[in-house]
């Protein structure tokens, strides 16, 4: 029987997307290539063009066709074969790291070899000793062994410290000996240990001379080489089906009494004596923490990416689906089908601008605030080689909260852009559903993002009790104690009557002011009113929002209204830019008023001035917004969406993605004997073939 | 080779999951039992029992266990055969419509005839003549014909106006002309008809005499009923995968001028005479907007469903996911490995409490809405009979905004309670996943959920306007003119100083002027400043939900302070069920607390009090949370999952489904041999097998 064909005569009734999208480019007045450099820069630009060019050569890259329609163990099985792929592509091209990130990025899939590469290699490489690396790290290079990285458990996630995998120092065979005492002590969650890896390396409690010194790492071989079987002791497996990420091999693993020799404690810091048992304390280290800041700075980045991908999915969709028209001024238009009057784009609508002119102003703030981080990573690399720290604490501080809120963000993002892409943005060709269901972990990873702020507002909180008990020294000022003090020197300022909150100057000493203000009612709350932290926790979660807005608007703001000029100035509109900077201070001040009014900064009637500034700003961006999206120039390769491809084909391409349906593959489906005949059929004596005719000539 | 296997001996660390829940249980001081009669009512629950009892016998509809591992070939297949058995069983046990319903709701999985229950047979049904009756229900109720409802086009969704399929009569042949006259004009997203259907109600601009009478219903066979193809010039299928709902087909059809008779217009109100093609109008008609008070009274009693199921789930797993422990007040416990300290439950955590309880106050507060909903239904319907439309117009209104709040509430609901799992919500053996996917589409359908809320303050503004010209007449009182006129006699009214709004009567105040204030700045911003309807798109959605927040607020204080008794107030505890009233009341406000302040109704200092106070009520709320969600009584058939069961056997659940995982069938993946192997092998004889030894003994 035939498959399912769209006829190919038909044409979407005019005016069609890649006529609506070129009115909507040539009415812009953004330089988008400019722009575009202005954000990657060119030596970033070109790898790029390199590796995608590569990508869509590749035979077993270049097709994501089979994404949206396969199960699981189809998908999985691809992406095995990609994961090698890659894997060959580095050798064959001479790939550096940044290569590879850049592929790992536009096929957007992860696979099960991910974190060999992401976690198994560097812990080797950060907590191994020479001897260590000179035995693991060249094969696993090659890929000869496959690892891991085992420290979640199926009863213990964020707290390491219930961990309860055991490693047994026994000083007679000195051998370790590992253990599984519980249900709960499988290791669980662990990407790439489901069916791929062959060695893991592995947290847990290490017991030596009948004494528990907390999670150690240990590298332990999993599964043979020969034929791959689970080493005697060892149950492993996948953990199954997930919300998304399923190309992952997210895996567990129990230990039966399994024995490892000395070698497999990871022992470049704390180690065991092979002969004695005793235990050897690590130095303690601060360097650790600008580590964690430079790759929350990458996490900043790629939250800039998502919002970015959301973006400009539903804005070039928006400009192309039409709803109602202005029924005081109809417009009429020719088709192929006669006169017809012209649909109003929906972009065209406050609420949809309101929705998704916002998503644009973050992306643009991430990309600020992730640049500004690189930069004080940098310069604070340097003093601490100086042995200088007075920086690290404030840095680090922000950067918990600043992963917190950029990917809460960037996840609300995804999902109201697929929303606002109406019907469409249901069916899987939107580009955004599948998107969704991968990035969401992140919220999780790397610090649990409502956990994460009580690091930077306990921070917060301390350099406010240094700062009332009068005990900070000249080199410990930075940004957060600067406006601590600012606020503790006039606590009764109030936003300026006549203008509004609507200059930079204004706008930033409103963030300013109501971070402030949070920080010392806290500390009132909990110094004279004896609240519990825990009580206090929803506000320690406002708290950290409030400094880290504060953060990005500062960046944002510094970026594009004169600050000082760096290499990319030039490249930028800053009037365009000043105005998507100015969206994201008022839509941030908007949605949280609250705290503005409740901190006595805004009066209720400026409240109102706000809103109203803001729905005037979404017009100032109106003529922009496809403009703003395409800098971020994200290839049709990696959105894999109908609705927000470059061109504008939407429903040409909705058409050619239906006919990949497998459903379609035939005018009949399969189960039409088994389960549809039977019903249809069964009154045949009263309701005869013959009736077939009965609604037709 | 072996399947994956989990070691039978392993339980979980000390306190295990049953333990922990039956101390809840024990803790809490409501009857379960009775609240849950109180929830449904006798009848109601000796149904359910007797539908879930046959369910769980059933051969085909027992087993729900492949759903979380299978793509949607397998699972749409097997939905096709759950739609034969569904409709077998109606027959066999003599089904009503409702033990269908309840039936539909357990199972839990939409599938191909769905829609041919829902909208076909009642379309005919409403609309049919009685000739049209007589040829086409009986048929269709036997399943001898299997119909849908093709009214959405791939280029036109809300816009009903827009839509390109048309139908043209031909005086000659007494015949109508169905045709698609674009890409744009395929119908599109319609359930049911991807596959599964042989005939469909088709919407199509009716032509006739040259003249196009917009939008009007046809029914049209398009499979023949011999062998299911297509009949000629029709091309028809599955739209493809979407981000949930993958077990109807979803399907579009394509009309190249295929001819119908006359009869497949349905004719109970427009028709055209079938001698002179003359269109004969429809006699105008009221009485369907009682009908839709009536649907979205049922919308809003499934959203309580929809609350009660998520946070069933995260708060029973809240009760046994156990992470830190008090550190000032360590408590241990004797584990079978050892004397442990014990771990606090995440759900004494405030901000966890923050995240999950307001969402059962919403649960409860959608069962008393709803409940209220039919009751003014059946109320309105009387009042309607004797020709007093008076209700109508306050009871339509209110109940557009009430499906666009409460469906967007749950969906809200079910995302934050799959993350309060912490990672494993996002396993989908968590229940949530799935669930959130294929529950996502109520905020589009049967009115999308921005465009809904503007009937809703077209009324309020159109009321306020009335209340302001003086022309409310004695008879038109209602719930929205009584609080609109209470604002306008003391539009500076203000929160009592003393107690704050920590009351039923004084929360009842500020929401009911907050809603009023809003409306009269509309009011203001339209018809004195001059602002468009579309610059005021954002303030029209928020007015709706302020008054249907306020109408909510009403509801659920009314019911379990003092209001009227009815026949379940002996069976609930006031004294619980009304700190879950003041719970929903505070949380809502404190959610909305900018427009308490905007409006002036409260100070800044307030404000700061109603986060207080609802933080404290969340400590009331504690010993009862595991009981208010066992009230729901929803059974472990429905939950499917490992997190929420029961019982509590959370770990144990989580092991036995991951055995389930296709890719743990053997110990070895199939793709090994091909992509791992090569990689393993390629420095043979460098990393010799003899070295698989290196990390073992």
């Amino acid at each position: 029987m035939p498959p399912v064909q769209f006829p190919r005569h038909l044409k979407p009734l005019e005016p069609q997307g890649p006529s609506l999208l070129a009115e909507e480019r040539a009415n812009a007045t953004l330089n988008v290539p400019n722009l575009t450099t202005a954000i990657y820069g060119k030596e970033y630009l070109e790898r790029h063009d390199r590796v995608l060019s590569i990508l869509l050569k590749d035979p077993v890259l270049s097709d994501k066709s089979h994404r949206y329609y396969t199960g699981r163990d189809v998908r999985f099985n691809k992406s095995l074969a990609a994961s090698k792929r890659l894997a060959e592509l580095v050798k064959i091209h001479s790939w550096s790291a940044e290569d590879l990130a850049i592929a790992d990025v536009l096929f957007d899939e992860s696979g099960p070899f991910r974190l060999h590469r992401s976690m198994f290699m560097p812990t080797i490489e950060n907590q191994g000793t020479e001897e260590q690396k000179s035995l693991y790290l060249d094969a696993a290079r090659r890929y000869e062994i496959i690892g891991c990285y085992a420290q979640t458990e199926l009863g213990h996630g964020s707290n390491v410290r219930g961990l309860e995998t055991t490693a047994t120092y026994d000083i007679e065979t000195q051998t370790f000996v590992l253990s599984s005492p519980t249900l709960t002590a499988s290791k669980w969650w662990i990407g790439g240990l489901g069916v791929a890896a062959n060695h893991a390396i592995v947290m847990a409690r290490l017991i030596t001379q009948g004494k528990d010194f907390g999670p150690h790492p240990f590298i332990i071989q999993i599964r043979n080489l020969t034929d791959h079987r689970p080493l005697p002791g060892i149950i492993v497996g996948d953990i199954g089906p997930k919300f998304g990420f399923n190309t992952v091999d997210n895996g567990f693993i129990l230990f039966d009494k399994v024995r490892v020799p000395h070698i497999a404690m990871l022992a470049r810091y704390a180690r065991i004596e092979q002969r004695t048992g005793n235990y050897i304390k690590p130095p303690n280290s601060k360097l650790t923490y600008g580590t964690m800041v430079y790759v929350r700075a990458n996490i900043v980045l790629e939250s800039r990416y998502v919002l970015a991908r959301a973006a400009t999915v539903a804005i070039r969709y928006s400009a192309i689906r039409s709803q109602g028209s202005d029924a005081s001024n109809p417009k009429q238009i020719e088709t192929s089908i006669g006169s017809k009057t012209v649909e109003t784009p929906v972009l065209d609508y406050t609420i949809q601008q309101y929705r998704l002119f916002p998503i644009i102003a973050q992306a643009y703030a991430c990309h600020f605030t992730g640049k500004e981080m690189h930069r004080a990573y940098n310069e604070n690399q340097i003093k601490m080689a100086k042995g200088d720290f007075s920086y690290l604490a404030d840095l680090h501080a922000s950067s918990s909260g600043l992963k917190s809120l950029t990917t809460t963000m960037a996840v609300a993002a995804i999902e109201e852009c697929r929303r606002a892409c109406g019907g469409h943005g249901y069916s899987l060709f939107s580009g955004l559903g599948q998107f969704y269901q991968d990035y969401l972990p992140k919220a999780t990873w790397e610090g649990d993002n409502y956990l994460l702020t009580q690091q930077t507002t306990r921070y917060l909180l301390k350099s406010f009790r240094s700062l009332i008990a009068n005990n900070v020294s000249k080199t410990e000022t930075n940004f957060s104690t600067s406006y601590l003090e600012e606020y503790l020197a006039n606590p009764g300022a109030r936003c300026p009557v006549l203008d509004g909150p609507f200059n930079p100057e204004t706008l930033l000493s409103a963030f300013k002011f109501r971070s402030a203000f949070l920080v010392e009612r806290a500390v009132y709350s909990l110094d004279q009113e004896h609240c519990t932290w825990n009580e206090m926790l929803v506000d320690i979660y406002r708290i950290s929002r409030a400094h880290c807005q504060l953060v990005m608007v500062s960046n944002f703001l510094g970026a594009v209204f004169g600050g000082p000029p760096d290499d990319t100035a030039d490249l930028i509109n800053q009037s365009v830019m000043q105005k998507v900077a100015l969206l994201f201070c008022l839509s941030t001040m908007e949605q949280e008023v609250a705290d503005f009014l409740t901190s006595g900064y805004l009066s209720p009637s400026q409240s109102l001035l706000v809103r109203q500034q803001t729905i005037k700003t979404l017009k100032d961006i109106r003529p922009e917004a496809v403009a703003l999206v395409d800098a971020f120039a994200l290839p049709d390769y990696l959105l894999n969406s109908a609705l927000g491809e470059n061109e504008g084909r939407v429903y040409e391409r909705m058409a050619e993605m239906t006919e990949k349906e497998p459903l379609n593959r035939s005018e009949v489906i399969d189960g039409y004997e088994e389960f549809i005949l039977p019903l249809v059929h069964a009154g045949k004596s009263k309701w005869k073939i013959g009736k077939d005719a009965i609604a037709r000539l």
